[in-house]
């Protein structure tokens, strides 16, 4: 199942930007668009099964698509249902987000999560909000954030995550993404996110993650994950080391709360 | 004086990764090369002295080469002394560092300063070392930090910001150079200090500044310098705001001692 020749679905295995939620987003569209051809549909769902399996989310929708495939009015219906469903996803997390969000106005984030930016959005129609994206390093994913708030027509600033404590002393708090929660409630998400949670604690701010249901790996353990060094530099003299670590764990200590559809998962504080 | 030819001048003044330590060692080869041509000199002072003079030792150094040239004999005891009292001077420094970094095998640092560098230099002679250097975004001079260590065969590893935290929980030590040290001793030094300093202190390791006294400019307050906004991102979609803020301030409390030549300038702990 290695060899595949759709360059849309080699995109999705390799993006390395986008968070789970996001990713089934981008699958839900291949779908979406290929689900006429059966074969077609029947090895993607194989290929990214084998290669994206790990994310819960997106097991169970390839899950659920695999016996409707073929019938059209039902693979029509289910996608259909992914939409009303992810969109009462957004608003109950919104609604749970709110009580914590309802007074900030500057809202620093990083990286590019598909969560945080449904909770902005919705948050941006009642409140006039500034956002301040950290830009990611090193793939720069911050960017694309920035360019999602940008066209929703609310305020942006990217700024480096050296820059972080001097913005981060004047806004009102922290609102990550998760790319996993794990069974002791400690979050992992994107490197850098760690380092706000401290200054966060540091200068007095709240630390909030949103996570859909999906995040709650019931996992035990987080596992690094090592990407190139070459995102982080290109050639270096062969005597430095680079390491390229992903995602790192926030302790739940660090969390004001973490932000989800259902209320009993909140931290009551 | 805003005409000069002479491209390795304007190299030198355009330059925003060195320090003025840094930036002074370049002038001193740059005169050392041209003295013989009085004209020559005299102009690149005038055109030095317009552009860095409000660095103090670079304005010293100026002020008491002028007389001297034309005068070879003099000259060329003039850049001796520089020499000796630039080794004299690293020496003083490390000596008064030595007892804080002792027991320290992993030290974290930042940006590209001489002193730091001539510090462990200095102590990678008495004992092994291993060096982790940030980046330094926008503009990576963490890089030629890393290259500079890496020529003198002490093990050196390059992070980005972003991973600092998962760094420095396991580092002995935070040791980073300074842009100047204000009256009221809060240090200010390349964007990304304050993060890490924040960052020593919720994980218990010492922040060590070193600083030679050109640093000690005696000003109350810290005017920050802001840089093109294309260093972080060129050409970003129009209405995403970038601001390119070099430097930041560091409150003294956070700093566990300023390392100098005088032993009367540490903080006594």
């Amino acid at each position: 199942m290695n060899f595949i020749s759709d360059e849309s679905l080699k995109k999705i295995v390799n993006d390395k930007i986008s968070g789970s939620t996001e990713l089934l987003g981008l699958i839900n569209l291949y779908f979406r668009k290929n689900f006429r051809d059966r074969q077609k549909s029947k090895d993607a769902i194989k290929y990214l099964a084998h290669h994206l399996g790990t994310f819960p989310n997106i097991q169970n929708y390839l899950h659920d698509l695999s016996p409707l495939l073929g019938t059209t009015k039902l693979t029509e219906k289910y996608f259909k249902n992914f939409d009303l469903k992810s969109e009462k996803l957004f608003d109950n997390i919104f609604n749970n987000a709110l009580p914590c969000l309802t007074d900030k106005k500057f809202i620093l984030t990083i990286s590019n999560s598909r969560t945080v930016f449904e909770i902005i959005k919705r948050l941006s129609k009642i409140q006039n909000l500034y956002i301040i994206v950290c830009e990611s390093r090193p793939k720069f994913e911050g960017r694309q954030t920035a360019k999602n708030l940008a066209r929703e027509n609310i305020n942006v600033r990217l700024i480096t995550e050296a820059m972080a404590s001097g913005y981060l002393v004047n806004c009102d708090c922290v609102l990550t993404g998760a790319d996993q929660i794990l069974k002791n409630n400690n979050a992992v998400n994107k490197v850098g996110s760690l380092e706000l949670a401290v200054l966060a604690h540091y200068f007095g701010k709240p630390f909030y993650i949103a996570a859909d249901p999906s995040k709650y790996t019931g996992r035990i353990r987080f596992t690094q994950r090592k990407e190139s060094s070459d995102q982080i530099w290109k050639n270096p003299p062969k005597d430095i080391l680079i390491e390229n670590k992903y995602f790192e764990e926030i302790p739940n200590k660090l969390i004001t709360r973490i932000i989800t559809n259902k209320k009993a998962r909140q931290k009551n504080k």
